[in-house]
């Protein structure tokens, strides 16, 4: 099963594949797509679909997973968040592929045991969670928009893996 | 020139096709996109913008034109309503359609003379505007979001004819 875990921004969005075959975890691709600069909101919002898509092309995930909008921000940044969350939305969901969205603190729980974590710990924890130097040595700098997407896949690998563990007959 | 106005929503988005001769004007396909009911958020994105691509290839508009966002509703009716209004902005802007954006005050202004007019004016100045009788006798109740949409087509009519007039060399 792949999942995507999908961190969207006007500016940077990140993005982490990630594999499951059983409690194997693998880590199939991440990074961030850039939008040029200068761009007006609009087109941001074009360059970020036509990213997306080619990413889906390459490699078609199982389920596609988003952090549910958070509320903490100022209006001006959260509309432009939801703008860019609403476009790659409406092309997930034009492909047919099934959406999960968790709340940052879910996440950042499921992935570190502690809700509050920072960026820093989500990034270290999901270092030792899956292996990521063949990126590293890439000469990709590891950004945290991919390291956060990334964690929004491996949250909802250890979800499927508890919901399935839930459904298995008592003995 | 054809003009497409778009007052986007979540279950319903109005649109209004204004075509512009000189300073003839003439309403050519007004009325809304409605969601099925049930369909989870990012479903619906995915079906409006299947509403949209479908009208932007049976009328192609030269310019779209989108109400600026409202900072004046609750955060969560703004999350929304931003999402659809990114899903749709990205599908304009990846067919290459200029977009233009005015404030409520502006479409306000220029459909009715007031800035503060309400929905009813609006429309009823709407209805003086252009002809809308063969979409009201085709049994299509005419909503306000169709009104809206056809009011932000109007306003940038009206915009893009006094753009030319000031171009226009001095006597």
């Amino acid at each position: 099963m792949l999942i995507l875990g999908l961190d969207p921004g006007s500016l940077h969005t990140g993005f982490g594949l990630l594999e499951k075959h059983g409690s194997a975890l693998r880590a199939v691709d991440l990074g961030r797509f850039s939008c040029p600069r200068g761009l007006a909101l609009p087109n941001r919002l074009a360059f970020l679909c036509d990213c997306l898509s080619e990413l889906l092309a390459r490699h078609p995930p199982d389920l596609a997973v988003l952090e549910e909008p958070f509320y903490g921000l100022n209006v001006r940044s959260l509309i432009v968040l939801a703008q860019a969350r609403g476009a790659l939305l409406a092309l997930l969901a034009g492909r047919g592929i099934e959406i999960r969205e968790y709340s940052p603190a879910e996440v950042k729980s499921a992935v570190t045991g502690n809700g509050r974590a920072d960026k820093g710990q989500v990034a270290r924890m999901v270092r030792l969670l899956v292996r990521l130097d063949a990126f590293e040595g890439a000469g990709r700098p590891l950004t945290s928009d991919a390291t956060d997407a990334l964690a929004l896949a491996l949250c909802c690998a250890q979800r499927l893996r508890l919901d399935r563990l839930a459904d298995l007959p008592r003995r």
